[in-house]
């Protein structure tokens, strides 16, 4: 009766999680916190993407100030040589057998994405990772960026699950007025949580003109328009946005009279209060065009710089006053049921743990 | 018996403090924190100041962040609109009437200078705030400044108490080695703590000298020098300062034989170890001359930022050394009577609250 | 039985440890931490370094802001005037008779360095500082600098008593492969800890190519290379290296064969986690020749850069996993030996004072 059920930490530790883009392991660890564990993550001999403790056993230096070679990471201050399986395979002048093995963590690489497993190796389930249709497939094209935010994971969440804030923190690019009138319906569906807008008959923002024109569409246009955004755990946001010629059927209408995409967001918790946010964009629209990724890019990334600046200062706030109730609202309830099942999920680990312990004790 | 009597914080709760001057909040909130409370500054629909606590009741954002619209604060995230009262007025597609008030401080504008009063709203008695005769009289000019000085605003009040240090810190500006061989006396008079020096038949140090020749009398002519600080609760310093032609009466001299101001301070703490620096200079001479208001304010603030360093390494010096007592000596009566002044202020504080806490009980 | 005998700190007290150059008090005075202490050191009326506790026992303020005049220390707040000994010697206006004398630390000015005994002064023994035959001779030239490094002392002496970190660390200047193939030989030696290696019949490397057309040898022949480690207490580390003509003896051979020096090595505690680290090279080729100190300075600083990142990093790994266990392989033998030394000394001065506490109890 007395077995800890509480998990302390805020996040699920047995999921894939995204790590890093393969550009920043090209020719050299890196080193990168990731759900409070320190982790170098280097491309093996065979190519394969390793995952290890940050942590050289011999003196504790970090292994990511080291470099690659033969497949095996050299520490950089006194060159033990450390193996993909966490097992150090090699020491000048030291017979290195009796070793004892460094903690490694499960990796895939998929999508352009290199995911990571914090949790129980046993556990980490391939099949667990999502299907990203975006991308594989030639009909979309991708651009992103990678921010380090300071604070909790989960604000970032509620804050994906909240359009109602492009009004106001994004009221040049983004945001209009009509957001905010529009009524929000918030459900589970299967594994996600789905929350969605629709306005109808509108004229588009800055950034859905310039969509539209790429689209060869024209941009001063009537349209119907609407965001879709889906939660999954851990801590994934795919949020569907587009506009269609008005009374084309808007979400439903065919592509040749519509404009869209699919905001990326993976979210990947560094410590309590602070993540490692991947954003990008997945288009329909002028796929070949890579100028126009570029120019999203850089669009999108002045517009999530907007977020952090009010993120970061909502965590300072929170921190002060840790113990006071926020209000919740029916715009909240995409954030609301996203952290339910967040929370859902810690409570499964736990459980799961708590029988752990039990059969140790049998 | 057991009832608490030691006030836990080191300033009275209980008093006007300046927060900030009315071009802080020119067309926007201004965020500051004031005794300890993280404060939102804003200028409603009838041009009054209001202050809140600074902090939205829908997500903990800091309302500061927002903008004024229509008389009320707007928050920048979600649009949440606060009037100065503390209720939500408005906020889209929400009905806002069950929504729980916010802490209000009470504000007053007045000198110049916007003033709030950190602790029971109820005690708020405009009539306790200071009649400042400079602040209203043509014969007067004022220019100040503002600096966020990281040391407990006691150690401020100690400094402006003795100017025995304007020989070391301020050696090619004001000090001179008359000041330390001068005597000293400190006596209370009334709600002031008043630390006199004079200093007659002197040359006058290159301040005076200047001013001297502003107010159309010879800077190089022998004078009589005076310095006298008046503190006042809860944290005011005045410093009359001046110099007259030798022998016409020095401090009481006519206005046509000598250069005299008053050296503003409004120390207003922010947390137990920095404080809000609002200093300026009260001129008596030549205050049409609107260039020299910018001159002397650049001097001055410059003197004032040769304060700000000794003080910031004093503070962490004695944070190192919390138990070491100082010396008490002649020259310190100043600051000594005013923290005496200071701690009875406290203790009163203490005392009301704690027959407070009595009646509750009853 | 209960009497305490663990020491406390990590560093011997009772001992003398470089504290700074005398440039670095050339005309002012210098405030510095040394061992925990905040010490100002200043050269008196006859010229005599004094290191004095950096706190006015007026108000707080550091020592090390004010100025020497008359051989005293002014404060630079009050005009407090300290003398060497530790009493206050005047103020403008008071008397000072009866004012407490503050903390004053034996130092010792030789070498070429201030020394200081940060311990029980009526201990400290100028017999016991070492004697530095490189800093007396003519045969001999010198050159260093001084980093501020923000890891635990031991951390560098663990660095500098296994130099097998050369072929990574320094890869491009001092390092080669043969360094740690070649074995190594570690034993106490008196007072000494002694960690050797002889590589022969090798390519010199870049610095010792350099240092052998120094001397007027062929930067291309094949030579005999050693490195002699010596660490004594506190926390010296003097390190006898050099290259000689292949065949001639090697750490043995002539001078006119040979090209040699030893690197210099002071490391004194500032707080557990950071340090002063004294660095330079007493080479015995080309001694008159000043520029090319000044070549060695800078290029030794860049190295001991590269040491300094690595270091302070580790010391952030260590920080977070504060119970891990680290490897102890022979290579590590010298830097263990080192901090036996150490703590040996530690215990010697717990049991020292708990000896001092029976008698005072007695």
């Amino acid at each position: 009766m007395d077995i800890e059920q509480v998990p302390t930490k805020t996040w699920p530790r047995n999921a894939w999680y995204v790590a890093c883009t393969p550009d920043e392991i090209d020719g050299k660890p890196l080193g990168r916190q990731i759900c409070g564990e320190r982790m170098v993550f280097f491309r093996g001999g065979d190519g394969k993407v390793a995952a290890l403790d940050d942590f050289c056993p011999h003196r504790g230096a970090p292994l990511s100030l080291g470099f690659v070679q033969g497949g095996a990471l050299v520490c950089g201050y006194h060159g033990l040589a450390m193996g993909c399986e966490g097992s150090t395979v090699a020491m000048p002048g030291q017979r290195v057998g009796g070793f004892p093995p460094i903690r490694t963590f499960p990796v895939i690489e998929r999508y352009g994405f290199i995911w990571v497993w914090p949790g129980d190796a046993e556990a980490a389930d391939p099949a667990r990772l999502h299907h990203l249709e975006w991308a594989e497939s030639d009909e979309w094209a991708y651009g992103g960026g990678l921010y380090h935010v300071a604070c909790d994971y989960r604000l970032m969440i509620d804050n994906l699950m909240d359009l109602t804030h492009e009004t106001y923190v994004h009221a040049t690019s983004i945001g209009q007025k009509e957001i905010d009138e529009a009524p929000v319906k918030t459900r589970v569906v299967g594994k996600e949580v789905v929350t969605s807008r629709f306005m109808d008959g509108i004229k588009a923002p800055p950034f859905w003109q310039m969509a539209l024109e790429s689209a060869g569409l024209p941009g001063d246009a009537t349209v119907d328009r609407w965001q879709v955004c889906r939660f999954s755990l851990p801590s994934h946001v795919m949020i569907e946005v587009g506009v269609a010629l008005e009374g084309k059927g808007g979400y439903d209408a065919d592509d040749k009279d519509k404009a869209s995409s699919i905001v990326v967001d993976f979210i990947t918790p560094e410590t309590e209060t602070s993540h490692w946010y991947f954003w990008g964009m997945a288009r329909r629209f002028a796929v070949q065009d890579k100028a126009l990724t570029d120019t999203i890019r850089e669009g999108q990334g002045k517009i999530f710089g907007e977020d952090m600046e009010i993120l970061q200062l909502q965590q300072r706030n929170l921190d002060r006053y840790p113990d006071r109730k926020l209000l919740l609202l029916n715009i909240d309830a995409g954030g609301v049921r996203s952290r339910m099942m967040i929370d859902r999920a810690l409570a499964e680990e736990a459980g799961a743990r708590q029988l752990t312990q039990r059969a140790d004790t049998v």
